[in-house]
């Protein structure tokens, strides 16, 4: 485990959705984040207090988290200047981009010198198995996107939270950098070798016996041309019993590609329910998760309305309003009642 | 470049399909085979003359390859002796497996030992880009196929020698461990981190301004539950013009997985040109090629025949009749008169 409390860098970031890292550990673990490290050029914050390396550590912060994505996930000469200022402070550092810390030899030497340590939170488990595609027993739901970064880890921490205020047992199942860092364990689906990646989400999400649901964070998007690979081995892998729809409504064009428009949200639905199919052919779409961050409470709930009644499936903003709409679906669909367990794989 | 001529290895298997690695090399860099290796329990063979590691080298062999594959790609305790008994003999050692040569350090050691070389053809070149779905200008043609291992390599290379023949320009893009062992070159796509299948397809075949054709070997399938998220980044990152449809009618159920059936070839083909219209909207399919060496000429024949006629395209099994039909309609559908070029992304 990686030891807190938390500095989250935001460093020279512009983009609200490339510090989405360290916006997430400062929402989901609050207590455990101390201060926000930004350069006089960024525009963005947390809301937390603002510090550098010499006053984070005076208030007890043990890791800096290099909590910032870019696509291609690579670890320029200011982040490697400012997470050896960190070193030499005395504090540990995590990463969660594709270019390892532990390939930056002078990131490791001044680790060794400090002795400190380096988190490379994007390396995936060694030996992970080709998935195998054979039915096995357990609820598993998986949000999946019409975009990247529209809010699927929102929505399944949402849907975990409303299951256990209900009594409901659930797990979440983290496949991204920061659901790895809120809970501690997952696996960091991106970066795991092509072959395997079916074979990952097996491995994370077990046949489980019981009643309760594993709640797996989608990744990417099926309508993504860099990354629906990731999506679809995703969908195979978790088998999910049910599909959680997720959009932002304020999105003009498919992340980092102007040239690609978002899907319609009924395509997107039937493509993803269509290549779930082939590991779980009683899948069902049971919700829609909307962002609604950019719109005021009456348009947005104007739209999860909207949105709801074109689809025919509850509709929410899980994190603004809660996910007890999609929650009552997941119920009513599969009641313990109705709903045999098979045998385990 | 890997030095030859080889020695081929069989080893234990007994599967056809596993050998496919050394059998590749045999048919199609036959002049560069000097013999194959296999164990008393391999009932196999490739025609080639039998022999150890002693006779190969004083045959001349230079590397011996060990090209068999197995799902996961592990390297055994059996393989792992047999390489060192071939570094003894002063041979170099050639593996497609996942588990690389590398990680072996009895074998890093007696290779240096020994002044030879280990080779790993799946590792995938470094500082791989992002895909970015950006038009592209060039003609592109990609093999898919209802199964791994059903043909698509052997499909490809046909295309390429009967364009060649036509004196058609056409390069050969290998994206597995076989047809980067016949080509030299290639990128091992199911070993690529899964963020970057796209952008390594993008990469390996850009934008061309003549009228030749890039020929891209397919890998896995939609409708394998293992392998679908490289088959869907592959078409993504190909942006093809064409597609070929690869069928193995002797098939009994998808490899690996007694309990998934094979697709149905209308719809097989319906779901890849659905993914591959995300980045290449006018995508045609030209041309259906099976794999027929369990069938006897006249059935093969018949079977071309009537499943061409079921599905409206050219069918032939093009490494034993040819690929003129699929090549015809290849030069009809994208005859350079009526073809503009866009301008370069």
């Amino acid at each position: 485990m990686i030891p807190g409390p938390f500095l989250l860098y935001l460093g020279h970031s512009d983009d609200e959705v490339g510090i989405k890292t360290s916006r997430g550990l400062a929402i989901f673990r609050p207590d455990d984040c101390v201060g926000e490290w930004r350069h006089d050029d960024c525009p963005l914050t947390l809301g937390l207090p603002r510090m550098g390396v010499a006053e984070a550590r005076a208030a007890g912060a043990k890791t800096l988290v290099l909590g910032i994505a870019n696509a291609g996930g690579t670890l320029g000469e200011a982040l490697v200047r400012d997470a050896l200022d960190a070193v030499a402070a005395g504090m540990n550092v995590a990463s969660g981009l594709h270019h390892r810390l532990r390939d930056e030899p002078r990131l490791v030497r001044a680790a060794e010198q400090a002795g400190v340590a380096l988190f490379d939170v994007r390396d995936p488990p060694a030996h992970l198995p080709v998935g195998n595609g054979r039915p096995r027993a357990g609820n598993r739901l998986l949000t999946v996107g019409t975009d990247c970064s529209v809010g699927k880890m929102y929505a399944t921490l949402a849907l975990h939270d409303a299951l256990n205020r209900r009594g409901v047992a659930a797990d979440f199942r983290a496949t991204g950098q920061t659901g790895i860092l809120i809970a501690g364990a997952g696996v960091p689906l991106d970066a795991v070798v092509a072959d395997f990646i079916s074979g990952a989400i097996e491995q994370l999400t077990p046949a489980r016996s019981d009643t309760g649901w594993d709640l797996i964070e989608g990744q990417g998007s099926l309508f993504h041309p860099s990354f629906a690979g990731v999506s679809t081995g995703l969908l195979h892998g978790a088998q999910p019993k049910a599909l959680v729809l997720c959009h932002d409504p304020s999105r003009p064009h498919m992340r980092g590609l102007p040239h690609f428009q978002l899907p319609d949200l009924a395509d997107c639905l039937a493509a993803n329910l269509s290549v779930a199919r082939l590991t779980s052919p009683d899948v069902q779409a049971v919700g829609i998760a909307l962002n609604t961050v950019k719109l005021d409470e009456a348009s947005a709930r104007r739209l999860c309305a909207d949105t709801g009644a074109a689809l025919g499936l509850p509709c929410t903003d899980p994190f603004r309003f809660g996910a007890d709409p999609i929650v009552d679906r997941m119920l009513q669909c599969f009641a313990p009642s109705s709903q045999p367990i098979s045998a385990s794989a």
